[in-house]
């Protein structure tokens, strides 16, 4: 057997079996090898940015590495975005980047490049495998880094020739070890913390999924805290039953009068909040001046185990949790289209068990309240801010939940960054939804321009925030790719085209234009 | 004036008028500064993949760097693959990327990542600025980076704070120096190699144009030797009254025989010719084991200067050129298309002084000897082989060039990458005919896959290395960028919609189905 294929047993033998590619010549002897060795599903994506944030979406699932496969430092770096944003989410990723024979390496042949360069800033854990004799071993190294609690980026440089010499025997990855526990002290901070008055659980990491959330319900319910979360989350248990997080605002002082309230913050798995951006004239940190920060967990700790002794510290281990969902859901909106409108019709209709993967960016910061007293779901947002995000998130979010509907929520600047994914939608028929929020412009920007004190916009700022002349048909691109859509100019046909791509199996695009 | 006006100032003091751009909230102080002040031309991209493949594509037709505009680490990476690209052409560009004002770094918010550990593979100088009074200053000196010959990539970070603060008077970049003059012995050297039986100059960098071309012609006639190039060039001035040089052929087994004669090979701007990847059993260097190498003068150095004086150590400076391509074009083939069959379509139909883009990848391998005896026009190849080179670099061609046809030939693999290149050629009224290899496969990895001897693929593999199911439907994908499109599926459609697009005044994407 040789390298390709001892680890590609490897990464199967560590229960590693999806790996989502673009390769390329230096990759071919493990394409074969993937090709030759039952156990790994293989998904294509057409673009590398598609590739490492459905290993994203993947992760935030199932809480397993995916692998990714990659043509040399070009084509990680065309993942790298992506991979920042699964790197600040926290998700486990195994990123197999092929690379000249070692022996190659020395010509400066055209893709030559600084693989460990590229790789560096957006990984946790780097190698390149010497030999065909390592490669087993280090690709249970790499499956071991990248499931590290919570989860990290392990990018492991595969040489051709280590691919193509005589390898060994497979190693199966250990088990990652236990989150560690959180000390006692800890927990008793937390808890004189919340005795104090104006004081909230911030939640982060897992600790805005179950049964984090439910803890911190009934500690709420004892204490009479607040529960809020970061802007960002990996992935939101919502909706009906659960215990409601309330999202700190993006806009600076809209956050600042959120969090102006409190005095106390109990952190979990959540850093203290910052500003997403600086602006002049604006703090970058959110809380009150005289807000005490308290952690009591880090987002790599046992984030359950401390929720659970700090209910205990409290007396809170039984008390019914406080904030829950009811199923309340909004009506149907219908005329002209608004954000609230939009925001309804999605609390209406978004169906039970249902993965929103948002990067609705400007158009969705007001979603919130119309979708919490809906139908139980996840919803998965960008955590690094990198643009092109969603869609490929969606299609790993599918893969690593079928049976589930996902529901894609997209700005159209934003889709077309990484659009090469719709036709990853199509190939696996994957059941996601997408809708384009097409307002024809850099909308986020206008408000940006006008935070940081740059005044009005003229006309070669304005075309440098606008995707018009000519407009996008995002109902052509998407047919193009092999995925039916439709359009919707009202709320009334937003439901319409809505119910079509929910009750369809496979992929649906709709685009909204207002 | 604030910083980002005091650079956007110096920038166009120092001829840098072009701005390729995809901004974000970082950014928005350079954009208002590029709104309000007048000499820069301002060209959005949608994906930072055609922001920096612009950039490469402007260069290499107007020997100036562009500057690109992008949005933190994760845009930068983005853009990385077409730096890369760039950087291997040698083309000069500067990059301005965004960054969080320094004061907010340290809180580590979502889009904070090393930038210049992301810009470092790719680039030859960088530098973060580190206040508003520095960044003029900062600025001429990433165009001077950019400048030195025979081009480099200039990478240059901008802080918001120092955007925003007080910034002082523009700087004006100053002049490149002139090239290294080659030394005398090297001069002799040469003249003595070429003296030899079975010898042949090579050419490379700007040594593949004017004057350097009919320099070597001139040699040739008088030495017999042959002129070989590299396979990949910048830009290639190709055509009736054009000297010709042979690339040596990507394929290794090709690759060899071509070079199996020469005993003499005298470099001008070009590397000893070695593979783009390594295969077990082949060699990785490309002549015969007895050739002996000769170099006249790198890449950065005066190819001209040292051409000339070649020529005058041999008296061939007045000597007629040898190898000069007369205007014989092929007739037009019709019928079922093969690649033979393309080839003598775009020969016959090539206009005069147009650009070609070549991505064609494994379609465009044989192109040369039908499109050699045609209209004089410039042949422009990916330097670096990072795939999505070949729409971005027709956009910053036309943006170059304007009142020449840009010709894009692309595999429809390639083009997946970049294709929202399309929208900028839609937007800028580019003069832009795009031709589609549509071949549903990345056929350039069945090829590969056989040659590194990986065997024959079974259904995983196939399925990695096919654009079926479903096939992707380029026209609606053109219509959906605004770009018009049309279907041809035998060379007389070919030829008839070649010649509708090359009619048309602004883009047009042909999909040609085989």
């Amino acid at each position: 057997m040789n390298g390709a294929e001892s680890l590609v047993r490897t990464l199967i033998a560590s229960d590693l079996n999806v790996c989502f590619t673009n390769p390329g010549t230096s990759e071919m002897h493990f394409v074969a090898a993937l090709d030759k060795i039952e156990g790994m599903r293989c998904v294509l994506g057409l673009f590398e940015g598609v590739v490492t944030g459905a290993a994203d979406g993947y992760f935030r699932m199932t809480g397993k590495p995916a692998s990714t496969l990659l043509h040399l430092g070009p084509g990680l770096g065309n993942g790298l975005a992506n991979l920042h944003n699964a790197k600040k989410a926290r998700s486990g990723i195994v990123n197999i980047v092929g690379e000249h024979a070692s022996h190659h390496l020395k010509y400066d042949a055209p893709l030559t490049s600084d693989i460990e360069g590229i790789a560096r800033p957006m990984s946790h854990w780097i190698k390149t495998s010497p030999s065909s004799h390592d490669i087993a071993a280090d690709g249970a190294l790499a499956v071991e880094a990248a499931r590290a609690a919570p989860g990290q980026i392990a990018t492991l440089i595969l040489p051709a020739d280590t691919a193509w010499n005589e390898g060994t025997a497979p190693v199966t990855a250990r088990l990652a070890p236990a989150r560690t526990l959180v000390s006692s002290e800890a927990v008793r901070a937390a808890a004189a913390a919340l005795k104090q008055p104006d004081a909230a659980l911030m939640m982060g990491g897992i600790g805005v999924r179950n049964p984090a959330m439910e803890l911190a319900g009934r500690i709420a319910a004892k204490t009479g805290c607040k529960i809020i979360s970061e802007y960002n989350s990996a992935r939101t248990e919502r909706g009906a039953g659960r215990v409601i997080s309330n999202r700190v605002p993006y806009v600076v002082d809209l956050a600042l009068k959120t969090l102006a309230g409190f005095r106390q913050i109990v952190l979990v798995g959540a850093k203290a909040p910052v500003s997403f951006f600086a602006y002049p004239d604006k703090p970058s940190t959110l809380a009150h001046t005289e807000c005490t920060f308290t952690k009591l967990a880090g987002i790599e700790e046992d984030i359950v185990g401390a929720l659970e002794a700090l209910a205990d510290e409290l007396g809170a281990r039984a008390t019914p949790p406080a904030h829950v969902a009811t199923l309340t859901p909004p009506a149907l909106a219908t005329g002209k289209v608004t954000l609230d409108g939009i925001a309804a019709v999605l609390g209406a209709l978004i169906p039970e068990n249902a993965i929103v993967v948002d990067e609705a960016v400007s158009s969705g910061r007001g979603f919130a309240p119309s979708t919490t007293h809906v139908q139980p779901h996840d919803w998965l947002t960008t955590m690094g801010g990198a643009i092109g995000f969603g869609l490929p998130t969606a299609v790993g979010a599918a893969i690593g939940a079928p049976g589930r509907k996902v529901l894609s929520l997209e700005g159209d600047g934003s889709a077309m960054y990484t659009l090469q994914a719709l036709w990853t939608m199509a190939r696996e028929q994957l059941d996601v939804t997408v809708v384009i929020f097409a307002n024809r412009s850099y909308n986020i920007l206008r408000g940006e321009l006008a935070a940081v004190g740059a005044g009005t916009p003229g006309q070669r700022a304005t075309d440098m925030l606008t995707l018009d002349r000519p407009n996008l048909d995002w109902v052509a691109m998407a047919r193009g790719h092999g995925v039916e859509a439709g359009q919707a100019t009202t709320l009334d046909e937003l439901a319409t085209q809505l119910k079509r791509g929910l009750a369809t199996s496979g992929p649906y695009l709709i685009e909204l234009v207002f």
